[in-house]
């Protein structure tokens, strides 16, 4: 047999980060690699409960086909969630579409947006799955580096002001995978402005907005400009397996998304829908499941952060996240963080290298080290073993 | 706002189904449009059961992130139902990918195998959302006629010697949407044949499989060629809100996919597969169930059918379906059913017209009447305003 495939399966790259769970799931492994919420996080009472209430009380509606932006039972919860944040109306109707988790949002805007060579514009480093769901469209990627206050917005504004015209800008501004960075409240302006002055799509990201254990929470990207899609999940504030996320944005946009999302998969799984629905919609749950939540992550930055500050010290550096799962380093005298990653994997450690969350892929020095599975002491082991391995890194060159 | 979309977006046609179903959610309504299984078919406290037991006892790792081709314990059964039916030992890992319902595995095919103007060779008339899966990607679409034996494979045969190169051939051998008809024996021979002779993929797309109340089982084109994705679904044998369907083909031509699924979505819902593989995999579930909903489809349809042959007799003609949800039916002296449904929903009764299921969309004499959702003294009604409709649209002409 041979088959001959389409052109844009070039751009279908595997994820260098599933590759590497697969190595991570040998026994004893400490892996600081996975994205994974904690399990301890998962309301199993609440869904059990709202499971059996749906399949007993509710008749055969809840595993039957249903619309394609949508059940509105949900669709109302999204429209008051968002209402509230955007500090405008969100309509039921029209500017909601939910998704077969965030990364299918992805998938149908840049269906729907991208011609092959049209600019994207992306941080760097970028949020992996993003990039393989916009690659697949074969766009031009242009890249605007970020720190630790977000993309660098003001380089966008150049690049702009010198004809730069991309199809869309694609930004994560709370607690970014895997810079860790939340994008200043200047910046988020200035993006908005620039949205509005060049008539440019923002496609703003927020699966983490929820996890903030430090600092003050800021307005997002969508409530300065109506030229902005919102993506939001509850795989991080829930659970991710039942694969449901959503998105806000302008009803012309949304319109032709729907249409990609009948063509895709017809509609997102009622039944899930609904059981998420009842269980967030609940009066204070939301409130009660963060205060739940936010603390397990916290506390376990701060374990992850404390233990490199004490056991590997001034040879890596970092920027304390004030949310979300990761922690972004750079290493001093590590110009390959793979060739880092065999001497870990050696001493029972696992994490991602940097240049897994690049465009180029070029090696570089940093690495994502997530605190979001392993318990506060098997942190501090983990960091133990990691020291280890920057030790027989040395002694290998 | 003023948005530019891809050029893709051309084959991005509303789906003339869903919008009628709007209108046939009038009350009093009596619609033979839908093609949704029965309610009474769902096996709610089988579902019920699992549920409570999966978020009871089975912990967290039912709600988590899980594998981007499907959960082993849902592919395990996979493996074993269609070894069975293909009569080769199918195997767990490569050949499988779980899909979010039948519909995403025709846009995860179309995403890896169709540049645009490549060939696609469609039965006409077609199931119209294989159809909006596939435009979307651009293909020149080569129609073959379909009698009452399925797809002229005849032809096909002459295009492929005349020089023909389709990317893929798409099937519905059983109780095909809208044709009701099923492949002959010779033909899926035929076109196993031509498949292996030309190295052209088949798809052979399967949800109706299990809702068989006539006639001999027919062997799978999947059973007679290794060149053959086999699609299939628990929408109609279980339910259809879950969204889970698979895949089973080539280990090369799933290996694109499963990234293409990885970019489209992560996974499947973990939650979903397993509910589904608990209830399916107990010893002898699936004969129960179908021994309990077949005869629901069965006195359904000899409804319908009895109703047209007493009441509207010669002027509508139709073959009897020997399983499935659909009769596909000829008026005489109705040059454009389009038409005719006007005065049918004045009359309380909707249809979908014949050339929504076609590429083209030329007015034609046909209709796909359903008889999945009444019950059989409202499908006596339906078709006694159906015929009071044929007086109306006999009159204003």
């Amino acid at each position: 047999m041979s088959f001959h495939f389409a052109a844009r399966t070039a751009g279908l790259r595997s994820s260098a980060i599933r590759d590497l769970l697969k190595v991570t799931e040998m026994s004893d492994m400490l892996s600081l690699a996975g994205g994974l919420p904690t399990p301890d996080s998962f309301p199993l009472p609440d869904l059990r409960r709202e499971a059996d209430r749906l399949l007993g009380e509710y008749g055969p509606r809840v595993v039957q086909y249903s619309a394609t932006d949508g059940v509105v039972d949900l669709r109302r919860w999204i429209a008051d969630h968002h209402s509230a944040e955007f500090g405008r109306e969100v309509a039921v109707d029209g500017e909601i579409i939910v998704t077969h988790g965030s990364q299918q949002a992805l998938d149908l805007l840049a269906k729907v947006l991208i011609d092959p060579e049209d600019v994207v514009v992306s941080e760097s480093p970028a949020y992996l799955g993003a990039v393989q769901a916009l690659e697949l469209f074969q766009p031009r990627f242009e890249v605007i580096p970020g720190d630790e206050h977000g993309m660098c917005v003001e380089l966008l504004a150049d690049r702009l002001a010198q004809g730069l015209r991309p199809k869309l800008v694609y930004v994560v501004p709370n607690f970014h995978n895997p810079s860790g960075a939340t994008m200043s409240l200047e910046r988020r302006q200035l993006l908005a402005r620039l949205a509005d002055e060049y008539d440019v799509l923002v496609v703003e990201d927020d699966p983490y907005g929820a996890i903030r254990f430090a600092g003050t929470p800021l307005p997002p990207v969508a409530s300065m400009s109506e030229r902005v899609v919102h993506l939001s999940t509850f795989s991080k504030i829930v659970a991710p397996g039942f694969r449901v996320g959503w998105m806000v944005g302008p009803p012309e946009v949304m319109a032709w998304v729907a249409r990609a999302k009948q063509a895709a998969d017809l509609h997102t799984s009622t039944f899930a829908q609904l059981l998420l629905a009842n269980v967030v919609a609940q009066p204070g749950w939301l409130d009660e499941q963060k205060a739940r939540i936010v603390p397990m992550y916290r506390e376990r930055c701060t374990a992850l952060a404390d233990a490199l500050d004490t056991q590997i010290g001034p040879r890596i550096r970092f920027h304390r996240p004030e949310g979300g799962m990761f922690l972004w380093t750079e290493f001093d005298e590590v110009p390959d963080t793979k060739v880092l990653l065999q001497h870990a994997v050696e001493q029972g450690v696992a994490f991602v290298p940097g240049n897994a969350f690049t465009i180029d892929q070029r090696p570089d020095s940093k690495a994502r080290l997530s605190y979001s599975t392993l318990a506060p002491e098997q942190l501090v082991e983990a960091v133990s073993r990691l020291s280890r391995a920057l030790g027989t890194f040395d002694s290998s060159r």
